[in-house]
């Protein structure tokens, strides 16, 4: 029977042991060999003396790292001088009577430790062996809990786990789909699901009630940092429940996944900020909320200002905000200052105008342009004191949160004000329904085109669609869009209208989303749901920043697989057969 | 709070409840209106009486089947002579207080009982309808049953749930792939998995040691009854195990699950039989082994037997078996056994002989061509009695194993010989590991080309590679095969010869499996592993015979859906987009 290696301690002195792993590391001091050895369970030291055993230290002596090895051994306490209080194996060694080498290994292209420093291509080439080092082997053992504690928790609730199906139908709405050429069906495509969005809708339907996945989803889209082709999202749907009972829920689940996986209590019910109120508060719909220096509008300070740049972006309909970063306005040059405008300018701002502050007086370029009573309400709003410096953007709504709103989080980090072992919840409500597409002309779908409005905003679905809310909600973690979801929309006539408003012909509507509008006429219980992404869920546990980490065989921003060099040219019979040809 | 409308009982009665779901079905007695009110778990009457409260009735009135309603009422107590033994909520029913409809509902198309008579296709089409019956219902929180049950089982033999990609490498080995074209890489492709082999091999390499998953694995074959494009397996991989560990693990997995899922208590360890012996004893690598008839090899007996055609055969290196169909003799007229050539030609033989058995003599056209020694032989090996008849089958081996085999099947299927609540386990071992592919000149992998043979004929792989055996194992339940699995090559310079010996030049095998190959080089354990076929064990355990009611949105035989038409055609800036024409 074989013994895992980081299970032995001190009690199992005088043990004989069979351990089975690889060669960690090997220190060779002649007549002694120590080699670590390593499983799943941990590492272990085990030593080849020559004066006790000629062959198995020869053996000792030929092997490598990353040998596979099978040893036999008795358990000795190790002298106290030579304990090793850092691991969990460190009062003990095993005195090997027997090895036997179940594999060789050649040197691995870069170290297995946590703080090897080789590009990501090389790592995801030899993803095999990059999953070897113990941050890694250690998130996917935290990926496993999770998941796992998940399905207990949904389990418990009465759901049942359902499989939709991966060969799906193409619909133009949305991202772009993976395509799927069919050999039966000469000319048409299967689409990879970009979520089981109808086909949860169509579960509730046919009257499961309470249905959930782990779904692989799918979408053909440029990839940045924490996007992949490939993700996996916690697909959740129920009938008859109010989006309380979701929000309730879906916070317990939380709060049992944090306490499992992370050993934290976290509190319940999370905050819930409607939409508007975290653009205005933190100039963005998913605010890191672990710290504060939020936005304070100042429209109303300035809107006879002398100060032209704000008094124009006011007359204009815009507005004008500021936030404070306390006690840090001796860090900032005037070149400073001026470089920040270059990152103002990302988000489409014309400038960043900044104040100084001082225990008499706000100092800056612009300091002059505003009265003594402005100045004061400055202070007060802002919460200002002497050694803070206060920055400013007036302009279009949407283009002074987006400003501040990433600079809020920039000086976050540039300054170290988050405190990075919290984790803070917060639910985003009140969604709108509909964006209007300026290109286009016509509305789009803001969530997509089956989230249900509320009912007290009915009526302006046709006077005035874009103020139109949903019963739309997002779920908001350190600062990344958990997940999100709604109520969704059970009548068919109120389907027709929001396509209707979608700019779809009725042809249209029909041609693509027949089927679900027909469910809707044979008694379509109200329903809803929620999606989590999952890969980037336990990127944040984890305490990773890069999505690819989370995943075991990740592609590279190209969506090439530098392992099996995925995707590549296949036969010309192959295509043959599915009656294409490349262009 | 809502009540489920299955849960109430005479406990119950006298209290207020809210109950939403479904009009099940209604009878209208004029005054008084019946609801069966249906949800998830399961039916409760509902009154509506014009006395009591002349609005619910009205509405009561105007209800229709699958209409979707909320009710307020209270529980009662029926009438001795109106109780329902049959359901479980048959001692009570709720009359309304109060009633209200969420959704109307058109009358469906077909019949929502489990007795329903409508072609699959319209079914399909309709599928969420077509979930609401009662043994869909039931089918499929059995499945998410034996999920949960497999899942706990690995979680507590410490494996961990890993997910592998969907978007891999296209390789010309097994089935035919489907493929997804990449934008990004003009001209290449990716395939969907046909299985997670390669991937949960390089977990092993990657040290991981225990790998499960619900894996989704598709394959672009012609579709039979009981295939579908896309299938569920459960994904096992272990390293360090033996094929004994992995056999008994398995077992006892199984036996969780036939205990939670059926409450049935199976007996392990299962019979482990060599494939040449399941293929001499019942013609086929799954045998159905609740119920023997067995086959018998007569060889021996008519080898020199004056019936040329058995002589024949025997004389170029076939053999000659036969079974025996007991005390049915009575039940075949000679036209019956004339159809039955039929039948066995379908298999390739070119005639099914047959003798009945009498007190004193055999009977039947070829009986005078036997001694009587060699019917006494036949007698005795084929336990025959007087009312029994024998069939027999002289051919080449595969031949004769084929026809009886399946004739051994539609004997008992035709006389009724199987008991259908016996779930009969079984091992099947020993398997070849190459087969020669007479059309191709060459010999192809049984099961793939990373099977580990057995060390014992390592030396026949160059002198004799058609005898040698692999560590292959097929997991067998009442005639399906359920899984198989097998040790894996872990050792570069194997995994090269087994190329070579498949006709792979090293060029070939580099451009497919190099990173496998690559793989092995730096420290692969022994390993190996096993995958169930997760959609054939429901329909097992459900009592199916069709795949497809396994599945919650199936495709058709011509690998469509009936309700989305998936596949569809898609747009040509979609196909621009891929680098991809039609042809």
């Amino acid at each position: 029977m074989r013994t895992l290696a980081g299970t032995l301690r001190k009690e199992n002195v005088d043990q004989e042991v069979i351990l089975k792993g690889w060669v960690q590391k090997r220190r060779d001091l002649g007549e002694i060999i120590f080699i670590d050895l390593r499983d799943r369970s941990g590492v272990v030291q085990i030593v080849c003396n020559a004066e006790e055993n000629k062959e198995t230290h020869a053996i000792g002596d030929s092997i490598r790292s990353e040998y596979v090895i099978e040893v036999k051994g008795k358990v000795v306490k190790r002298d106290r001088d030579t304990i090793n209080p850092k691991i969990a194996t460190g009062e003990i060694d095993v005195v090997v009577s027997d090895i036997k080498v179940l594999n060789e290994a050649k040197t691995p292209p870069f170290s297995l430790t946590d703080e090897m420093d080789v590009s990501e291509d090389v790592r995801l080439k030899y993803r095999y062996l990059d999953l070897r080092r113990e941050v890694m082997q250690e998130t996917f053992k935290l990926r496993h809990k999770a998941t796992q504690s998940v399905r207990e928790f949904l389990n418990e609730e009465a759901f049942l786990e359902m499989e939709t199906p991966m060969l799906t139908k193409s619909t133009p709405e949305g991202a772009r789909d993976y395509l799927v050429p069919s050999r039966v069906h000469e000319g048409y495509f299967y689409a990879l699901p970009q979520s089981p969005q109808l086909f949860k809708q169509l579960l509730m339907v046919a009257g499961f009630e309470k249905y959930y996945q782990f779904a692989r989803c799918f979408r053909d889209e440029d990839l940045r940092a924490d996007r992949q082709p490939e993700f996996t999202q916690i697909d959740i749907e129920t009938s008859f429940m109010s989006m309380d009972d979701i929000l309730e829920m879906t916070e317990r689940m939380m709060k049992k996944v944090m306490k499992e996986v992370k050993e934290l209590d976290i509190t319940t019910p999370f905050p819930r900020m409607p939409y508007d109120e975290a653009m205005e508060r933190y100039g963005s719909d998913k605010p890191d909320v672990r710290f504060a220096m939020e936005l304070v509008t100042l429209s109303e300070v300035v809107k006879e200002s002398g100060f032209k740049v704000f008094r124009q972006a006011m007359e204009d309909g815009g507005k004008v905000s500021g936030l404070n970063l306390k006690g840090k306005a001796d860090h900032y040059s005037r070149k400073d200052l001026d470089n920040m405008t270059d990152f103002a300018k990302i988000y489409g701002a014309k400038g960043l105008a900044w104040l100084k502050v001082e225990e008499a007086e706000l100092i800056g370029p612009i300091a002059k342009f505003f009265s003594e009573q402005e100045q004061a309400q400055f202070r007060q709003l802002l919460d200002a004191n002497a050694g803070d410096i206060l920055f400013f953007v007036a302009d279009k709504k949407q283009v002074v949160y987006d400003t501040l709103g990433a600079l809020r989080l920039k000086l976050a980090k540039d300054h170290n004000l988050i405190d990075e072992s919290k984790f803070e919840f917060l639910w985003i409500t009140d969604w709108p329904l509909l964006e209007f597409d300026e290109e286009a002309g016509r509305y789009h779908a803001a969530h997509h085109p089956f989230t249900m409005p509320f009912e007290s905003d009915f009526d302006k679905l046709e006077t005035n669609p874009g103020e139109v809310r949903a019963q739309a909600y997002d779920i908001v973690l350190n600062g990344y869009e958990l997940g999100g979801g709604s109520l969704r929309i059970y009548q068919r006539e109120m389907q027709n209208q929001m396509f209707e408003k979608l700019g779809f012909t009725k042809a249209e509507a029909e041609a693509q989303f027949g089927f679900l509008l027909d469910a809707l006429e044979f008694g379509a219980p109200p329903h809803g749901g929620i999606a989590l992404g999952f890969d980037r869920f336990i990127m944040l546990l984890a305490g990773r920043t890069n999505l690819r980490d989370t995943i075991l065989f990740p592609k590279t921003a190209s969506a090439s697989d530098p392992m099996t060099d995925a995707p590549n040219a296949v036969d010309i019979k192959q295509l043959n057969e599915l009656h294409l040809r490349l262009k």
